[in-house]
């Protein structure tokens, strides 16, 4: 008898960007704006926390939830930083965002049930959603308050965005996050609030959605910031019954996120980043003169640009390969729409500048 | 509105073994053979393999299926030791076997497929296809050639067991593997195979099913043999279309195992363990010769034993906790029988006396 994989599967697609993927593999030293990881190293201090504990024989299974000297550092930073409480048993480490989306998703939706995502969204949230058969909705990122009451009688179960967002850089407003919470209040769904940007923030816009809104998931990374995109960790923390329910579930498939990683995690909480965050606003600012003429959202935090180009994106990304050895990532597959692309700036300025003198041939 | 956790959340369940948990967290210094890990530590060379790894700069996402040089490692590990011919293509790296044991079910699984799981089963195994909506047969894991006709007729999608067994440390016998791969040919199923105890054969018994099958998912970790519980590394190897389904899967939730602990992985390849494994045989036998009188099922490797007490395991298990602060497993999270406790024996010398002491005034 034939094997069949589950009917899932065919809710999941990677099919668009693995073409791209493909193309570029076969470039020996390209001009590479597509990748969404910094372009300085892990700082030291992490380093060494992490080789301190496994040196301390730190490579046993850690509590599910995650080391509590990790939770009571969160904790601290969510007070310090975000300005909303969460008490350490109501915060669970795991394995990247993703792991915790996957739990997440997991947990609350049920095939059929309605999730609503600003628009566009990181490619992840679509691609879970679909494949555990939720209906997708979808609301454009800068929607006026008004455009939430069109889901006012939907029973949605999750709001899902990412502030600062990928892939646009944009930052909810403070009025529009309270506008999602009332929508919140008037469907009975929780938002889920990724916030892995969130120290890319050029311009002190940034609230937590945490801080306004109680019904809320913060998810918190550290991939970006600190440069530990491999080293898979990350947290979450929100309404106590969902960390429970995303423990319980982490217990039998993620079981904990790497012991020595976490130690790591608490050095990380005490670095000061901002001399890189510096320098990521100046290559930000310098794209933006590059692309002069260009409409795209308000770019106001993590190291993303997505300019409308007036193509089709994933033939500019094709030609950008062939004619430049540029890589960009086509916007459909964050949007339904397939006239904008992704730009990082998360990278050298001798990068920037290969790189704006390509884009610069390839739109003129 | 009130807001309510997915329907799958009902099938999920860990308050037997959380109670016992709770019980043992009021204790200052248990006896504990209650544990799934080794009490040595992990060998000295897969730690600086590691911080290697960290300080050549390897913390950013690695390929989605794990880095190139630990699957060709593995490739060349499952030809050597196991048997069976795997192309580092057909080979996926994860976080943990759980991890994995996760993407595999979501990618076969749909609700009210049917799924056999030899009887002890790990507790994961049954909480996670439950979790998804499967229904879960059982077979006696010493069952004789004719008890698989049973099954025939059924639509078995996946045939799932851990060889050495957890809990019961019995390896399957080459003639039960070959009336599996023929039920599975029967049955349109998968063999889906746990090897991480693979290296505690204490009589050298141990045959890779994937040797002897080819439609089997050999499931190999690190945690085990080489101490390792909280880094979260195994692979999978098999059906090209399963591990083409996990990679994608991964892609969008795992990203990738833990970066530099991957480097680890291929130092740990090359490490000689025999002289940890005898260690345990020790054990084994010395633990054998107290339990004298009990009956248990063939304890062949890993590295417990699972004796029927002849009382309630659960009552067994509290008073232990009460009357000796020893730590034991009650057998019901691994079967539907309350007579058996798992007893583990992977400790010190010193840990295994005050154990067998207590066990001697419990059981008299």
């Amino acid at each position: 008898m034939a094997f069949t994989l589950s009917r899932r599967m065919q809710h999941i697609d990677s099919s668009g960007i693995r073409r791209v993927f493909d193309l570029a593999a076969s470039l020996k030293n390209p001009i590479n704006l597509s990748i969404g990881q910094p372009d300085y190293a892990m700082p030291e201090p992490i380093r060494l926390a992490i080789e301190k504990a496994l040196r301390d024989g730190k490579t046993a299974y850690t509590p599910t939830q995650g080391i509590l000297p990790l939770r009571e550092r969160l904790s601290r930073k969510y007070a310090t930083v975000n300005g909303f409480t969460a008490h350490p048993d109501d915060i669970v480490i795991s394995s990247g965002i993703a792991a915790l989306l996957e739990l997440l998703f997991l947990v609350t939706i049920d095939p059929g049930d309605e999730v609503l995502l600003t628009d566009p969204a990181f490619l992840i949230y679509r691609s879970l959603l679909s494949f555990l058969g939720a209906r997708v909705h979808t609301i454009a990122e800068d929607f006026a308050l008004d455009d939430t009451l069109a889901f006012s009688g939907q029973n949605l179960k999750l709001i899902v965005f990412s502030t600062p967002s990928n892939p646009t850089g944009r930052i909810l407003e403070e009025k529009q996050i309270l506008a999602l919470g009332s929508l919140a209040d008037r469907t009975g769904a929780l938002l889920v609030s990724d916030e892995i940007y969130e120290l890319f923030d050029y311009e002190k816009k940034f609230q937590s959605p945490g801080a306004l809104y109680p019904r809320t998931i913060t998810l918190s990374g550290f991939s970006k910031t600190y440069s530990m995109t491999g080293l898979r960790l990350a947290a979450a923390t929100g309404p106590r019954e969902v960390m429970k329910a995303i423990t319980t579930l982490q217990q039998y498939s993620i079981v904990c996120a790497p012991s020595a990683v976490q130690y790591g995690g608490i050095a990380a909480l005490d670095l000061d980043m901002s001399s890189f965050v510096e320098r990521y606003k100046e290559n930000r600012n310098r794209l933006r003169e590059c692309l002069d003429g260009l409409s795209y959202p308000s770019p106001d935090g993590a190291f993303y640009l997505f300019p409308r180009i007036g193509k089709n994106d994933l033939d500019f990304v094709e030609r950008a390969i062939k004619e430049e050895e540029l890589l960009l990532v086509p916007g459909n597959i964050f949007t339904d729409r397939t006239d904008s692309i992704r730009i990082s700036y998360a990278v050298s300025t001798e990068t920037l500048e290969r790189g704006m003198a390509a884009l610069k041939r390839l739109l003129s």
